[in-house]
């Protein structure tokens, strides 16, 4: 908080330590700005009341994982018997693991570690590096972390690698929001706090998403204590994430991913020593972060393509169908299967659907319209999130106000709102509609929907699109060859299909070609966790993808004017 | 400093800073004690009179190391050019190196690298890990670093990895030493010390010894920039030392080293990032720690092997020489090749020859008595290091007296002295030697050689002739069979052979048979530096070594009971 204030009341000074009262925390609900202020909302402030997507598709996969676990009851070191304590641990592996590679934590700490566990212990391989060693007694809940860092959220769970069970998950905002809502704003912080020993931008952005992912094992460890004893030792992670969430997590670049031709600095997956991030899982423990394709379509994207596209096969094994999947954000990244090619973009349909540029608009939260209807008669109905009164629209609202106010012709097709319903009211630039009323409202100010939102929605819904278009065009087909259309991701879920098909958001198909899947990007996580094939899937899906870049595309421009106007109004 | 001393004066004032002077440093010459004070010495205060042993045997072997260096040039990404930056530096690579894995650091500097030298690098492999990206313009000196740590003594070599030139040497005491001038009080530091977050002693020792060698670094940087002004880059390490001071440097548990039945951690060859141990070399270097053979013959033995016992050739070619080759110091080691098989074995000679348990013993710097000798006619003629006036004998001279006091009959073959002498005089308890008299000495006191002396040399010496002739039994072979006899190491490169005959310390041979060859352990550790093929070596060898462990060796004890008195005069 920066600016004049009025002093901290007995509350705040109860309320807050020292330290905190020292660096400007205070208490929205007591403080009056006695000047322009500048205000930080800290993110765990942010957490608690809104929505978060965790629950994605479930579907069962064999238990395969990257991770081995191999039983071992070691022979003890005696005046016959010399060999050094990692030979012996080799020796007892025989030929399980070939080329076996040690982990340096575990150079460190095997030797007290055997011994403790007077030399009855399980090894704990990575492929054919060992990172953990546990003893045999009592034995512990061998675990692995699948996270989804999004931009604005964050999905983490606590799955058994050994039986496939999900033991806990939990859900945060993303502690960087602090530095800036959306990817550019992170970038530009790291880029204008360069490299400068330790306090650089970007290892910044990388401790905050390490700490609240530190925060969030131990809220989901907890959780799991409250029924059991045992001791659960997380041996593996993997993290997905668009790749500036997957860079800023790893530690990597983000400077070229802020300036043209944004390419991202490292694509293949790779495996991280979880200590070099900060990660508290087992010493030697590796994160596993999945390839990302290009500076716009990001690990995450390829998590959703392995929970949605593939059934579980022992072989690369593309469907005969034709699909589109798409995750809509701030940069929404669509796929296209066809003729076992996927065809893959990315198109910037900005922050609208987040509830920014909306002068209303406002996230997931309670108090937020998430539902509207306009009846025959003209009557509006809107449901909000906790049935709290209205004060203000997330984006399922404005879709589907903005579909409603179309099909009930207080619209045109181009945008421009007509002067038909009561609710519709003039002001000094353009009319605007009134969602709800000064005594509906929890703030006694009406929500209103202007022209410029309107807009806002028109631009968004106008780049998605075009984006499904131009891959269409790329595979030379059309809507009605589409079998199947799958919308992830936590705006996806909430969102009325068929309003999104009346605006033209999407392509108009039979209700029972389109699925919601929720948080795919969070199961595809989970599935590398426990199978090696999917981490083996996963690069080959990103290396054989046609990645179609937009911004030089000939046909975008055409495609995005088109798309912009609301279509005829076929559907019911 | 602990206790009651004598306020600072004003020399130490000026001599110390505020914060040394806090820290009890003060000046030998200056202060009084006036209680019983703790006095520990600082390791740079030791280092610059004692003699070092630098040099080894220089031999040419061909240069193909462990690191390969691959000049790129790679083309800058654009709009039709997406790829990563890895995914184009992988590309530029190509099949020269298969299945490239990217050190950690790497991940987090290349992007901004890349562009920085305009995409135009060399890019630095360990193997098949990419560990540096050096701009190709200015052209760096491309380095690795050799170091033998000792127990005592502490050598570091700068070289040339393109060339195989060596750029520089420096050497120092090993920094360690405040926590014990051996093996064992180190350990005992290490197990009193335990884990326990960052001051455990384990971490501290190693802390010191990664301390000490990074200021080597500078200093042979800087010698090295008094010449040339080209930019090093140290991309690798190689480093030796005894299984504790392996261990310690590498930061590997060490407690069961000092405990029956005295097992090393790990004694396969490792490459441990330089990061995790804080060797200030490459930020993606690797060091590489040669294989340990048992608790007591380590990395340093392996490496004196290699420089001895090996010719260069593309294939391990053991010599069809019978080879005994030693190092003398608190433990010798010992090997013998016989019939293309090594047997080695560690004998616990004690510290007599570094000076400790002698009366008048020190350390090999200036003022001790290096070389002694006592002609026909009775009279004693010394030589000191630096010719200064003796005050006190170091481990070659004192090797020196006892043969010639043996072969003038002032000692009997069961090391008692005989009243024939002037110089021997008759003490309340058993008569001594007087080597130089109160009026040649740099302190007026006569240094003298007492039966308690003696005694010590008798332990160190027939354990390290019991440890020859074990290894002899095992190889069923005589000491005629022997073609060569190898002394390294600082000690033996300083000792009269003849002398170490007629004691019976090493059995009597032909001169010609006796090569006494520096610091061959340094000499090693350059090679596998310079060559994979080395390395490689070191690990067949260590493999295909048939250790002997005496302490419970049936025939030791008889053997080292007939090696504690000396032999026939037989030699001139």
């Amino acid at each position: 908080m920066q600016g004049e204030l009025s002093s901290a009341t007995i509350d705040e000074q109860e309320t807050f330590t020292e330290d905190e009262l020292h660096n400007g925390y205070r208490l929205a609900c007591q403080a009056y700005p006695q000047s322009d202020v500048i205000i930080d909302v800290p993110p765990e402030s942010l957490t608690t009341p809104q929505r978060l997507q965790l629950e994605g598709q479930q579907a069962d996969i064999p238990v395969e994982p990257a991770i081995r676990i191999i039983p071992l009851e070691i022979p003890i070191p005696s005046i016959t018997d010399l060999r050094s304590d990692f030979t012996r641990l080799k020796d007892a592996i025989g030929t399980t693991i070939s080329q076996v590679e040690i982990e340096y934590p575990l150079l460190t700490s095997a030797s007290p570690l055997l011994r403790d566990a007077n030399w009855n212990i399980k090894a704990i391989f990575n492929q054919n590096k060992l990172i953990s060693i546990l003893p045999n007694q009592p034995p512990a809940v061998i675990a692995g972390l699948a996270v989804d860092v999004g931009t604005t959220k964050v999905a983490a769970y606590l799955v058994n690698l050994e039986n496939g069970d999900t033991l806990a998950q939990a859900g945060m905002m993303n502690p960087q929001i602090a530095f800036g809502e959306d990817v550019i704003s992170r970038i530009s912080y790291a880029i204008a706090h360069p490299e400068d020993g330790e306090t650089s931008g970007r290892k910044i952005l990388q401790e905050r998403i390490v700490e609240g992912l530190n925060k969030l094992i131990q809220t989901m460890l907890e959780d799991f204590h409250q029924k059991n004893t045992q001791h659960v030792e997380i041996v593996d992670a993997v993290v997905v994430g668009n790749t500036a969430m997957h860079h800023l997590f790893g530690g990597f670049p983000v400077q070229q991913l802020g300036m043209a031709p944004y390419v991202p600095a490292v694509s293949e997956a790779v495996n991280v020593p979880a200590r070099e991030i900060g990660l508290q899982i087992t010493k030697g423990g590796l994160v596993y972060l999945p390839p990302n394709i290009a500076g716009y379509v990001g690990a995450d994207h390829v998590a959703m393509l392995l929970a949605t596209l593939f059934q579980y096969r022992k072989e690369l094994a593309y469907s005969n169908k034709t699909v589109v999947a798409l995750d809509i954000g701030t940069n929404t990244e669509i796929s296209l299967l066809h003729n076992r090619q996927i065809y893959s973009c990315s198109t910037a349909s900005g922050p609208a659907f987040e509830g920014a540029h909306i002068q209303f608009g406002m996230r997931a939260a309670p108090g937020a319209i998430e539902r509207v209807q306009i009846s025959k008669d003209g009557q509006i109905h809107y449901k909000t999130i906790a049935d709290q009164p209205p004060v203000g629209i997330c984006g399922s609202g404005i879709l589907d106000v903005i579909a409603e106010m179309y099909y009930a012709n207080i619209l045109d097709e181009k945008g421009m709102i007509l002067n038909h319903h009561p609710r519709v009211r003039k002001t000094e630039r353009l009319p605007e509609f009134i969602l709800a009323t000064e005594d509906q409202t929890g703030h006694h100010q009406a929500v209103v929907i202007t022209r410029r939102d309107i807009n806002e929605i028109q631009l968004a819904k106008g780049a998605i699109r075009a984006g499904i278009e131009i891959l269409l065009k790329e595979a030379n087909i059309q809507t009605q060859d589409i079998d199947e259309f799958i919308v992830a991701g936590a705006f996806g879920t909430y969102i009325d299909i068929r309003n999104a098909m009346r605006i033209g958001m999407f392509p108009t198909l039979p209700a029972e070609k389109v699925h919601q899947v929720g948080n795919a990007a969070g199961t595809g996580a989970r599935y590398m966790l426990l199978s090696q094939f999917y981490r083996d899937l996963a690069s080959r899906v990103a290396n054989e993808i046609h990645y179609v870049e937009l911004s030089n595309h000939p046909k975008f421009t055409e495609e995005f004017s088109k798309s912009l106007f609301f279509p005829k109004k076929d559907l019911p």
